[in-house]
């Protein structure tokens, strides 16, 4: 049994944080800590992208040589500390290092995530008088500030928290994310940072949080972008006493997936510009990644993204998305569905039900559904948002 | 030797065309013919969309019936005939064999076209009054109004031609093209319509073209779209005598590929909402079809279009594109040229010469270089234009 409560990073037990300004933005917080009461079990998943900012490059390397363990994440905005170089990786581990000084942790044991300008040096001394600043202010209500310290153009902070009721006992699992949007130039980078007071070992919390981010930071999509710093973080402080083994191993994972799907749809509603709320359903594939490339087709296409901005039930465009998708596809066995008006059945139109779709688009959440027809039963959610004039203006307007 | 000279389709010897207005569309020309004088070889490329409007399915068959030999094209505008079902592969067949009745050839000799609105059926009748209509106006002279009668939104017609001086004899390659926007809702369709008076067998013809494309129609991108009507065909007449083997060979590909090109690029700069023609030239690539998907990923990522649009010499976006698009790429050894200004090479910025690079992003004509620094030599080049407020404009606010 899930159920939403108050907070985020700092809902779970055994957990504080902090938000601080040190100069990196103009006057906006943009250093964050995150600590638990003592080493937690730590897992990470990162950007795909070859190109892997520094502080990208130093969490994995601090992951794998503490061996799942973590004592804090410290993350700045304003400098995505990317494409830096040497220099980068060097103010990247000073910034663990100072962390680590502050905390009294080995250095190892502190993760870095950083967003903003990519291409600049991130200055470290800045960072250093920001998590002093920032180490003297946690607190289990620093959570707000935290999570404010992390935006970017995020039009507003994102967090969240759930209990988990598991076989008589309850952890809670808690969380908070920045998305897609720089008011610098540069790719939309998204971070999330989930904190729970179960105890997991740290295999099986990196197990727990690939799944839990397979269908929720993973299924969304603002501009088909993937930044060089992307990341996700998971801590398992242990503080609720509550043993996870393979037994509460499934709620675990459903908490996390929660925390990360109401994370995550929080990104794609505060993308740049976005207006909607697109929820893309495909059903009837051949496979399941047939559904989910179907589904992210669809959810990238421009001519649909400006479809929905515009209000026009234009099933050819859906149809012709999932055409070019890769996938198989019998156009005469299927079916597209716009808030639950079926527009395209069996190779025929029916637009006398148009003005109904149009009603639904007019709305600020949108669902679409196609069936790919193949017979088969797999299928893929993946949540995206409109494509607006406004999208053009952010990241047009911006001159170096 | 190739060089260009005056008008399109009927530019090589024995073609007429003709343009007319049929009333699929309120008042513009709607309705081309082609027509070499006697029976030429053809050859056809289609869209690789899973989903195939019933005159790419047709046109298809005709072919292949007619073992490779055309005595007409057929193409509207206005309406797609995608998505049309039964009804809609009759409608083609019947603008197919009412051209034959006209002009007295086996209907599977006639390739027929179309692009417009999705999911409306063809009216036959207005399309068999305008076929009477184009065949009673057949001329040399006729290339400019059945350039026209092709247009959707095009902002202008493209037609060109060019001779070809091949081993002491002459022969000319003369096409037009429509390109990407439609005033109606639905897809970007490109179609293309390429003659010659040189005289090939269909089989090399359809070689030639499938090489003159893959670097011309197949290296364009305005968004990322493939439509269900996408169609380019080839006519080899023969009246100018000259023979082409395989000693021609390249000859014929060189000038083929020339006039594709020239139209390829016009449809770029005639996107939808376009103010920019941009080259991405991706160099030091591990493999050629890495260089493409590098350049493709590059060309039609929404931060590089948006930042180009805006006249911002963001290496990053550029940087971090190359990056995902899931190829060799060694950030530490690349370079990013903008204009020919190094702004990135071998890890490092170099920020200072931005100004020089904004400069000519001021321009009209963009000029990307990636060298993605694997050490190998393999290359590719891809067309694309900036992505504007516009472009949303176009797409969005139409309602059905």
């Amino acid at each position: 049994m899930i159920a939403p409560v108050e907070g985020g990073v700092t809902a779970p037990a055994g957990f504080r944080a902090a938000g601080v300004h040190c100069g990196i933005k103009k006057a906006k917080l943009d250093l964050a800590l995150i600590v638990p009461d003592r080493a937690a079990s730590a897992a990470g998943v990162f950007t795909t992208n070859t190109v892997q900012a520094a502080p990208v490059v130093v969490s994995k390397d601090h992951l794998a040589r503490a061996g799942g363990l973590a004592s804090a994440i410290v993350v700045n905005s304003g400098c995505a500390n990317a494409c830096t170089g040497p220099a980068g990786l060097a103010a990247a581990r000073a910034m663990a290092a100072e962390t680590a000084r502050r905390l009294g942790c080995p250095a190892e044991q502190v993760l870095v995530a950083s967003t903003g300008v990519i291409g600049v040096q991130l200055d470290v001394a800045k960072v250093a008088a920001g998590v002093g600043d920032a180490a003297g202010r946690l607190s289990r209500n620093g959570h707000d500030e935290a999570a404010l310290a992390i935006m970017t153009t995020d039009p507003w902070p994102k967090a969240c928290a759930v209990t988990v009721d598991s076989s008589g006992a309850r952890f809670v699992v808690g969380g908070m994310a920045k998305g897609s949007g720089m008011i610098e130039p540069n790719m939309a980078t998204m971070l999330a940072f989930l904190t729970t007071d179960a105890r997991v070992p740290p295999p099986l919390l990196a197990r727990a949080l690939g799944e839990a981010v397979a269908d929720t930071f993973n299924a969304i999509t603002v501009d088909g972008e993937c930044s060089t710093n992307d990341t996700v973080f998971a801590l398992a402080g242990g503080a609720s006493g509550v043993e996870i083994g393979e037994a509460g191993y499934a709620d675990l994972v459903a908490g996390l997936r929660a925390v990360s799907r109401e994370l995550a749809i929080g990104i794609v509603r505060g993308g740049e510009g976005a207006t909607k709320l697109v929820t893309v359903r495909v059903i009837g594939a051949a496979a399941a990644a047939d559904a989910r490339q179907a589904a992210r087709t669809i959810a990238n296409s421009l001519l649909v993204k400006t479809a929905i901005h515009g209000g026009d039930p234009n099933w050819g465009r859906l149809v012709a998305a999932a055409g070019r998708a890769g996938v198989a596809f019998r156009p005469e066995r299927a079916a597209v569905r716009v808030g639950g008006i079926e527009l395209f059945r069996d190779g025929a139109p029916h637009d006398d039900r148009a003005p109904a779709a149009a009603a639904h688009l007019a709305g600020a959440e949108i669902d679409i559904e196609i069936d790919l027809g193949t017979g088969a039963q797999h299928q893929a959610t993946v949540w995206t948002c409109d494509l607006s004039a406004d999208y053009v203006h952010i990241n047009a307007d911006y001159r170096t």
